[in-house]
Order: C-alpha cells, then sequence, then structure tokens
C-alpha cells in the first residue's frame, strides 16, 4: 500500500488485513521499529486525529518531524505541492494530511514520491476513521454480516458517513438512516433507507451518531439544540429502547447533550472512548502497511 | 504519588524525598528509562515551566505527545474533561497542566486514571515551583529550620508565595513579608509578619522577590516601575545591606529594574539561574515519582 | 567550531572540512548519536531552513526541544538574552535562531556558554544557506575555481548573495551580477560585476536566482511579477542559452514564473530540490562540528 486516502480504494480482503493488524497491536504485538520521517500536516485543527497519528507514529518508532501548519510557508503563497516537494527533499517519507478541499490528494500522489495518508479531506473522505469504526463493531461482534446499522444525523456533509455506508453494506450489513431529511442524500438509498429514529431503534445493533456541526449549522436553520436533541438525538428515554447487546459510537468530539445526552457518553452501550482508543491501532496498521512497501516487504 | 497538584497535600517526608531524588538527579544519577507517554498542556503561556518540563520528560525516557492548547479542540467548546479523555484513550499516562482557572483539578481527578501534574492554577498553586525553590534553599543552607526568609511582593494574587510560606513555615523557617500593603493579605499573619523591606533586609537568610505583574497592575495602581524598584525592590544599595551568605531568589521571567536591579540577576548572591536548572531536576523527580506509582514500584 | 553564525568568519579549510563531512553523510555515514539538547528558535517562520535543521538534528541523534516563538515569554517583553539564559540553565546547549535583526548574535555570544547557529538574521547572513550551495555546485563540478557564476535578484537586501558572493570569489570563481539596478549594492564591485541577463547567461556554469521578496518591494515598486519575470528573470526562452552542463539554483521558496518559469524548476538543469535535500548534510556536518568541540574532540 503506497497511500491510504479513501476505504474505498482498498478491497475487502485489505481492509481485514488491517484490522486484523490493528488488532495484533492492541492485543499487545509491539511494532518493529521502522525509524522513517513522518509529518502530520493538518490545515484543519482536530487535536483527536492528529495526536492519535502521532501516537500511533512513536509506537511505530517513526521520527515524526513537527510542522506547523499555523506557520508555514502556505501562508506566504506556496502551494501544498511545493512544500510536500520540500519535505520529500529533506527526507519525509510519509505525510499525513488533513485538508478542507476535498480530492486535494489526487493531484499531488502522481508527482510524488513520499506516501499520502489521508487525515480528512473537506467533506470527503477520513478513511482511518472508517477503519477505526470497523474495528469497533468487528471487535464487539466477531463480524459485520447481517448487523443492523443505523447512522443518525447530518449525512450530507459527513466525512465518514458514505464512506462506512460504503464499507458496510459490501460487508453485508444492514443499513438505515436517520436525521433531518434536509441532510439526507438520496445517493445513500444504494446502501440502505431513511426513517425515523424512533422506528427502528430497538432492532439496531449499531448506532453510529454524527457531529452536529453548530458552526456550519447556525446560519441556516433554526434548529436549536435543544430542539436536535428532542427529535433526532440519542436521548436517556429512547437508549431504553435499545437492545442490551446494542453499542453507541460517534467519531468525536460529542457535543453533549445534542447527539447523544451527556450521561449516555461513558454508559454501558457507549463505544465513544474505545473508539479512541482503537484510532491508535488502526492508524499503526496504515502505517505499518505503508512503511512495509516502502521496506520492499 | 498519584497525583501532584499543591504542596500542601505532601507531608515532609514526602517532600524531603522528592528533594533527594532531585539532588540525586543533579549530581549525575541517570533515571530508568520510562517510555510512558505524557502531553503538556499549557493554557497560559509559559515558556520556562513548560520547556523544563519538556526537558525533565526527556531526561526520564517519557514519549512526549506535542499538544498546542492555542489549536485545541477546546476552541471549538469542547470541555477540559473531554480532552483529557481523550489524550487518555489514546494511551497518555501522564498530563502536565497549566490553567487560568484556580483548582481546575478537583473535578477532573475522581474521573480520570490519568496522573495529573499543576504546572499552576490561576492565583493557587505552583507546586513544582514550590519544590524547586525549597531545592535552591536546601542545597544552600543545608536545612531550612531556623532560617530567616523574606518574600517580597504581590503575595495576594502570587501562585507561589502562600505555598511557599506555608512550607517554609512548617519546615521551622522564621517568615517575614515586605511589599506594598494593599497586595498584602492578612491570612499571612499565621506564617509570620509584614515589615518594611529596609528593617529587616540586613537580617535575612533568603530574600524571595515575586514578579510584578504590570499587565495585571497596570490600571489599578499608580506604581509606576521605576516607584516600585525604588519604594520595594531590590536595589543595588539595598544589596550592600545583605549578609555575605544572603541569596536572592525569583521565579523569573524577571523585570529586571522592577524587582531586582538588573546587575543583580546574575551576581553572586542571586540563585535565580540556579533556580531555573533545579527546576528540571525537581521536575525529574516527581515525574519519577508518578510513573513509579503507575508500575506498582 | 563553538558558533556558526557568519560563513566568513571561517577559513577555507574550515569551509572544505565542513563540506567533505556533510558529503560523507550524503553517502551514507550514519553519525555517532549525541544526546544533546538542541532548541530552534525562529522569529520569522521559515518552514524549509526550521524542518532542515530539525530532521539534521534527529539524525544527529539529538533531542529537540520543541520551542515556538509566537508563543514565547518574548512576547511578554523579556529579552531574547533572558530567554537563552533559561534555556541554558535548563540544559540546552546549542539554540539555532532566526532573527529580524542584523547581527542579534553579536551581543549574545560573550554572554552565554551554549553555542548559537545563526538560521538567518535580518538582510545579514544565512551561512548554513551558503554551505549547502557550495555543497550544491561542489559536488556538481568537483571544484569551484574557475566557475562562471551569475547571482540574480534584489543582491540589497538578500541573506545569501552577499556572503556567497564573498566565498565563492575567494574559492576563485568568476562572478556575475544582474537583476535591477536599484537592488545592486556597488560594494559587490569587489567580488565582479553588474551585467545584462541575456548578455552572459551562455558563458554561465551557474546561475543562482534570488527570491524576490514582493511582500517586501510590492509598495516601492511598479516591477509586476510578469514585467520582472520578462526583464529578470529564467524564462523559457532564456533557459536555452544555457550551457547544457550549466545548472540552475534557487534557495526556496521559488515565486515559480517570477524568478524562474515554472517548468523549469523541476527540470534537468535544475538543483533546485537537490539544494534542499543538501541542506540536511549541511546541516549535519555543523552540528557535529558544534557537539565535537563541546566534547572536546
Amino acid at each position: 500500500m503506497k497511500n491510504f486516502v479513501a476505504i474505498e480504494e482498498l478491497d475487502l480482503t485489505e481492509v481485514h488485513q488491517l484490522l486484523d493488524r490493528a488488532t495484533a497491536f492492541k492485543q499487545g504485538e509491539t511494532a518493529t521499529p521502522t525509524p522513517v520521517f513522518v509529518a502530520n500536516l493538518f490545515f484543519e485543527s482536530s487535536t483527536r486525529t492528529h495526536l492519535s497519528f502521532e501516537v500511533a507514529e512513536r509506537r511505530m518508532g517513526m521520527q515524526v518531524i513537527p510542522f506547523d501548519a499555523s506557520q508555514s510557508s502556505i501562508n506566504k503563497g506556496e502551494s501544498l505541492y511545493d512544500t510536500l516537494l520540500t519535505l520529500e527533499a529533506i527526507g519525509v517519507e510519509v505525510a499525513v494530511i488533513r485538508h478542507t478541499e476535498n480530492n486535494y490528494y489526487e493531484d499531488l500522489i502522481p508527482r510524488l514520491n513520499m506516501s499520502i495518508i489521508n487525515g480528512g479531506d473537506g467533506s470527503g473522505h477520513h478513511p482511518s476513521q472508517s477503519l477505526l469504526d470497523l474495528l469497533t463493531i468487528r471487535e464487539t461482534f466477531g463480524e459485520i454480516r447481517g448487523l443492523n446499522i443505523l447512522i443518525s444525523g447530518d449525512l450530507l456533509h459527513s466525512r465518514v458517513a458514505r464512506s462506512n455506508a460504503h464499507i458496510l453494506h459490501q460487508m453485508g450489513a444492514n443499513l438505515y438512516f436517520s436525521g433531518p431529511t434536509k441532510w439526507y442524500d438520496e445517493s445513500f438509498n444504494r446502501y440502505g433507507r431513511h426513517c425515523e429514529i424512533d422506528a427502528v431503534l430497538p432492532q439496531m445493533d449499531v448506532v453510529m451518531l454524527l457531529r452536529v456541526q453548530h458552526e456550519r449549522h447556525a446560519a441556516e436553520t433554526s434548529l436549536t439544540k435543544d430542539k436536535y436533541h428532542d427529535t433526532y438525538g440519542l436521548t436517556i428515554a429512547r437508549a431504553k429502547q435499545l437492545k442490551t447487546t446494542a453499542i453507541i459510537m460517534h467519531p468525536s468530539p460529542v457535543n453533549r447533550g445534542v447527539e447523544i445526552a451527556d450521561e449516555l457518553v461513558e454508559s454501558s452501550h457507549s463505544r465513544i472512548v474505545e473508539q479512541m482508543a482503537n484510532g491508535v491501532y488502526a492508524r499503526m496498521a496504515i502505517l505499518e502497511a505503508i512503511t512495509n512497501q516502502k521496506r520492499g516487504n
């Protein structure tokens, strides 16, 4: 694997290989140190993803070069390509990039020798998040085929909803979508169907909540936080409808009291903290696959 | 020791154990590498304390995860608790935190497994500074009992004055306070008494100067820098009154020409640079005590 | 070598020793790890130089302490000297500094034990850039004596033009200068002569282009980017006049389409990417010379 930019580009065998390696790391397998230079270029701030990659890189024995996007020559008008060309010239072999622009990597990949790991692009992809979500579901239920999975919230602007729908559908899950219809996109019909959360909740094995982007939505909507919570959110009342074995997931950061009631974030149903822990193992697996390719393994 | 948030929470035996370990590190003892992940969360900028912890952490063989408070999700409204929950989930076992709010750690400690080291809270505590101050006094005089110590300046808002007064009094020092009376707090009477600097200076063994926070005081006072220096500061003339064995201390950064005459900062009486050096050893001792507890030692 | 602040302070033997060590590192020699603490203080942003030093320091096995100039106590009015005094006290032995003020280091050096490496001062010096330029020319042509070298652009404000002219002249190169006459300085006459780029281009072995500082020049000049390119820049048409063996150099970041045509940046004549790669080896050689001196080698 030279680059890791979209989960859709992997076949199921590759996905399961990554999940197997992530599981091995979680069970205590230590990585062979690979003293490769890596840089994390986050042009949108993201504590969680950024630090998760940082920990994964350190655990892989990599040399992490600090890159402060807010201080970089990009602000003097340098293109992303020229910045990456510099990093490649000075010996950086892997770049983890988060960028506001969808598919920013397409023009870059054919022009660079370095590997690119997509840490999230615009409203496009967030493949390491998809991988950690799959890991969390697989480790809970053993397999994904036949599971009833609800994805709820702003499907239109979500970086993970589309990728997750695609891969979970491919793996044989039954998908349901909920949330405001104006945030739904007909193209999701190929994977499942839109419905009221209350109609399907008691049958669900997995409830994946998406983050409400208040920054984005405040202007365009009359939906208050309280109203969102009551109408679409996972309230305490709704959680009582869940199967005992059902799990709650959220990519974080959570808006407590909006997508989900405060008290449910660390409840026994919740895998939200576990997802963050799994993020490190999923990213170790990605980094391993990429450095293996460089070493000709 | 699981957390290190206030020097008042330690008994004298624990304080002396930390001082003994700090002394050993200063004398060249190398730490057993503890590859624990640590993050430094500084919500107020502080070059000195931040970098001193960073060096101490590296010397302890720890993995330091870079955390840029100004870029963090805290700015998107995430709570400090949720940020720490994330760090804990991804494997960070120790957080060093500086925060504007007094006692910010009280709500956090019972909810987290990670260790918290207080790098300074509001006008509350700054226990690693207290420890390095004690180390500096003890290594000069052998013991603290019976020493005459003057603490001079803004006692009301100082993060270290109260803790230092408490612990030095407990250890048997005779305490004196000076500076503007409006910056004095009657509660210090339990540890010593307020007086004119000129009245007591010739008897002092230790003169601890506090930093004048011009940012804070400019608006509320007619006290110019020059006037402060002349009336309350350690001028060259006053320094001539010092015993030959007396030492001058300051937590830094120094306002040269305000709390202390420029020429005295690196004079033979001064321990100001030595205090900064001692800060690294004191912090190594704190980190060792905390990681030992995690390792069950 | 205790400090490295200006290439003019080295004799030619020392320059060649550094170039020999840089070449050895490029050929794969690994450095003996020197676990010295180093800090990079960049008061002007510079992705390239900063990260190049960072990679070099890691390759030398040094401990790099992160220093964020924008967050430092310098902003609270602390002097650069007091900041360095702090770093020295906590154990930092080498500081790499970029500063807006010419010769900022002159007052500092006699007062500090730590080593200072100048990463660029105002419009003064940029000696590590000079060293990597020499390395790039020497590895292409074997030696510098007798080469025809054109330096083109804003000679007046360039940090590298004067140093490069000085050292290349000393090494026996024939120097030519071009660009707007108002950006020329008569003092360069001691090293070579000013001329039209088209008059000398076919005889040149090396064409060193300087970056146009649009930020600086926009206000004072009617010279548009296009007009600069047509009149003074290395256009595609001009590049056809080059000897087949001629090389193009630029300190980066390049203004594509201004100093040089976009298509020429990664052409076969260009050494621009190679210069960035060589920067790491040149800086490893500098760091080695300085840490050797500390170790008494």
